[in-house]
C-alpha cells in the first residue's frame, strides 16, 4: 500500500513539473493578442470560405476571409449586428506573378498566392466582452506569435469606417 | 390485393411520368458540360480553401479556388497525380476597389470581390474516363449553364503548360 501511494506521489509530481515546464516554456501565453486577448482558433484554415481581396502598396498580398459556422449563417442570412460566437478570419499570401501565365500571355497576366504574408488575423464577437470596441476583439498572429499591443490599437479605429456593417470590411462573395 | 396492385401501379405511373416532365423541362441536360460531361457538383460553395488568385487584362478578376475533401487530402499530403474523384473548382468575381479604403488611404488600397464573374469552373479526376486529356475532365457553367463546346476545347491546351504539376495551376496556400 505504501509502494502504491509513494508510485501515485511520485506520478503526481511528474505531471507538476511537467505541466509548470509547459508554462514556463510560456506557450499558453504566447498566443494570446494583446488588449482583447483572443487566442487562434482551433481548425480556421477548413473554415469556409466568406470572400477574397487584394491588397496594394505596402501590404501588396492576396488575401482569403475564412468564417467559422457563426459567420458564415449570418453572412448567408444577412443579419446585422453579428451574433456572439463569429469568428472571421483573414488570411494572406504574397503576391506574385504566376510564371507559366506570364510565358504563356508575353506579359502579366495572373497573379497567385506566394508564401504566408502580414500574418493571421481575428475577430472575435463577444458584444459584452468588447462592449468598448463595436462587440469586437481583434487579433493578429505572425508565425503562430501575436504582434504587439501597438499593433492591436490600430485595428478598431480603422474598422470604425464600416460601422454600418457592424465593422466588417468584408461582404460575403456568392 | 387486385385494389392494392392497382394503387401500386398507378403510384409507379405517376413517378414515370413526373421523372420524364423532369427531363422534359431539360434542366438535367442543361447542366452539363459539353465534351466532359461534367455536372455542377452540389455544395461546392461550402468546400475548404485552396488558394486565392488575381488575373488582369480582360479576366480582371479576383478568383478563390476550393477543393472537395479528396482534393485537400492530396493537396495537404503532396502526392501527385491527384487521385480519381478529386475535384477543384474556381469561384470568380469583379476586381473592385474598396470605397472605405480608398478614402482612408487617399488612393487605391483594396481590391475587393464584387458581382461574380467569368462563371464557375470545374476540374473533376477520373483518370480512365479523361485519359486523353490528363485524367481531368474540365467544366465551365455561366449563372448555372454550361458554357459551349468551342469555350471547352480551350481548357486542357492551356492546362498543359503546367503538367508538371498534373495539370493544375494553383499551390496550395497554407
Amino acid at each position: 500500500m505504501k509502494r502504491i501511494a509513494l508510485l501515485l506521489f511520485a506520478v503526481a509530481a511528474v505531471a507538476v513539473i511537467a505541466a509548470s515546464a509547459d508554462s514556463g516554456a510560456g506557450r499558453a501565453n504566447d498566443e494570446i493578442s494583446p488588449i482583447f486577448r483572443v487566442t487562434i482558433p482551433p481548425g480556421y484554415r477548413d473554415w469556409r470560405l466568406i470572400s477574397v481581396a487584394h491588397e496594394e502598396g505596402n501590404l501588396n498580398d492576396l488575401r482569403a476571409i475564412l468564417g467559422n459556422d457563426v459567420a458564415i449563417k449570418a453572412y448567408r442570412e444577412g443579419k446585422l449586428p453579428f451574433p456572439d460566437g463569429t469568428i472571421i478570419a483573414r488570411l494572406a499570401w504574397n503576391y506574385v506573378p504566376l510564371e507559366e501565365s506570364e510565358k504563356a500571355f508575353g506579359r502579366l497576366q495572373s497573379f497567385v498566392a506566394g508564401a504566408p504574408k502580414n500574418g493571421v488575423q481575428f475577430m472575435v464577437k463577444d458584444a459584452k466582452k468588447y462592449a468598448s470596441t463595436g462587440g469586437w476583439g481583434f487579433a493578429q498572429f505572425n508565425d503562430g506569435k501575436p504582434a504587439d499591443e501597438s499593433a492591436h490599437k490600430t485595428c478598431f479605429p480603422c474598422h470604425a469606417t464600416v460601422r454600418a456593417r457592424d465593422f466588417v470590411f468584408n461582404r460575403y462573395s456568392p
